[in-house]
């Protein structure tokens, strides 16, 4: 089966970094074995760089960032606590969903799409939930919501934060926030294929895990015996070996470059982005000041594809110029444009390939 | 960071095949490309000829192989049903907590370590649960269980059958002895590395789907849409592309070898190291008629290895050789060695080494 080498500017995966991709195929460890420890230790040591933690529970969950987002849910909150999620776009309204199943009251601040949470209206929502649960960075809408003043408000609630989109690409900083519980994803900023979700648990919030949540996989009680278990670990599941090197690998590379220049450059080939499809005579989607730099979304106005349509514009990009954008996703379908700028991907010589590209499609 | 290249003759992980390892590093893709969907589809196709099965619930799941135990056990019970289980190893007890956390009763039908689920048995627990429940290739005591004869008596009741060390290794009839649900990991027998979870799951079963279980992440429901959804794939989460293009190329391998090839060579792979060991003066462990071909689990007498201790040796052959075996766990640890040949591992070459290393330490 021949693949096609594709650029991603999609909401993700992004094109991974060489060095994430030469990890892959390293000689294959033992869960147990002492020197994938260390390699999982260095690991989870750089993910405290990139989360801006401190906090001991740092590790990657062995599946995508969705189930980040399941365990960061499952473990602390179930029938009789409430949380207050702010929804403005798929990945808030997928908390509820999540939090409802653990048997939670889930309070869903819902917005506008391509507004940013309102924390006024969290904190009006409820005075005291068990925990507030907020997107940093919206992927289906291309949105930065302000997690610090969440952070500054939110009394003695836990403040979970989904980071899937900004983790190594926008600035965030857990501890110095208040973020009781992140979680990210490998395919987005990090430049890593798509397999696990790495995440971080303050002290705090430690103190609150339920001790048999429902989850068995997800189970950081467990888990936690495992990856920040000392000289003993506790076999819990064998962990993903291929993709954890990958990640140690990828996140190498993040850093020789230094968090704040990866977090520049994400920012100029979003702003390149941005700058270009304006010049192209798009507007954008997302609110004004609360624009995410590594995911560009895009207003597709009636008529102004003509008979082509998005969606083949879309097809056209992929099949001729190998080049992958992505759609709108549920109420924005058809509406919207989403570009991402993410990991390997963010480099101005993809923005300007892929502008010119559209120009020659639109004509 | 320097990675020893190891023989891995332990439980799990093997050494995966090099056209796995070679597949890791493809392009990537994203996880609607059309290319990645025919890629997904054939894999599947490829799942279901070493499951022996027609179901068209049949998929990886995005994480490791515990997590295929957990999602094919909150898709269908919960509170109010029972689950009659079959314990007798690690992953039997596995799955009773599962199963309890889903709110069902379970049933543990107890047997002694390193002995086969007695059938009759389980059925004299309950004539007609939910769900019976068992491991058919216990990775604890290498114990092969008869799937078959519970099948053909199972009556209305599912049956659910952890297939994690038999798949692509030893005969595995899914749709000819009556399995419902079937789970594996790529790290066993099929060749590739950990991260994801072979499921099969039949019509019959797809009927009695829990309309919305407790876990999003795992929800067949939802997942389904994306893995069977012909030509519309409604998004759900981000697929593991290089983990799903990797087991593409190792399901490739195994049956361009031929399924029934590849289960001698690991029963002929299996035959040698129990020999070898035998002729080293070890006794087997598991019981007679019931060895496990892919895992073999041997009993270490007290005395045997004088001074040097059973985790030395298993240190010695890590540090020395190179080689990887596994110790006991839970009840069985310090008095089992379990000696794996799964996978690209199952070659006569590789237990030659292993039983010339243990011949040189043990003196």
């Amino acid at each position: 089966m021949t693949l096609t080498d594709r650029i991603l500017m999609g909401p993700g995966p992004c094109n991974p970094y060489p060095e994430a991709v030469a990890a892959l195929g390293r000689p294959m460890l033992g869960h147990l074995d002492p020197e994938f420890i260390a390699l999982l230790d260095e690991t989870s040591d750089r993910l405290r760089t990139v989360f801006e933690t401190s906090n001991a529970l740092t590790f990657p969950v062995s599946a995508t960032g969705s189930a980040g987002m399941e365990a960061a849910i499952v473990n602390f909150v179930g029938p009789g606590d409430t949380v207050v999620v702010g929804v403005n776009g798929v990945f808030g309204g997928r908390m509820v969903d999540v939090a409802q199943r653990t048997g939670a009251e889930a309070i869903a601040v819902e917005h506008e799409w391509g507004q940013p949470v309102d924390i006024q209206r969290m904190l009006d929502a409820h005075p005291a939930p068990a925990m507030y649960a907020m997107v940093h960075a919206e992927t289906s809408t291309g949105v930065r919501s302000d997690v610090a003043a969440m952070g500054a408000n939110k009394g003695d609630s836990l403040l979970l934060a989904d980071c899937v989109t900004s983790l190594g690409g926008v600035e965030l900083r857990v501890d110095d926030w208040n973020v009781d519980i992140a979680y990210s994803g490998t395919q987005k900023c990090l430049g890593v294929a798509p397999g696990l979700a790495p995440l971080t648990v303050s002290d705090r919030a430690i103190e609150r895990l339920i001790p048999v949540p429902q989850s068995w996989y997800l189970d950081l009680n467990m888990i936690a015996k495992y990856v920040t278990g000392g000289g003993a670990r506790a076999y819990h599941h064998t962990a993903p070996i291929s993709m954890i090197m990958s990640l140690h690998a990828g996140l190498g590379a993040l850093l020789d470059e230094g968090l704040d220049a990866a977090r520049a450059r994400h920012q100029a080939a979003g702003d390149a982005v941005k700058a270009g499809m304006s010049d192209l005579g798009f507007e954008l989607f997302a609110a004004e000041g609360s624009r995410l730099a590594p995911l560009s979304s895009i207003t597709i106005p009636d008529g102004r594809l003509g008979s082509v349509g998005e969606a083949e514009v879309r097809s056209r990009l992929l099949q001729e110029y190998g080049i992958e954008i992505g759609g709108g996703l549920g109420p924005v379908a058809g509406k919207v444009w989403r570009i991402g700028t993410m990991g390997h991907t963010a480099r101005q010589r993809n923005v300007t390939t892929l502008l010119a590209a559209l120009a020659d499609i639109l004509g």
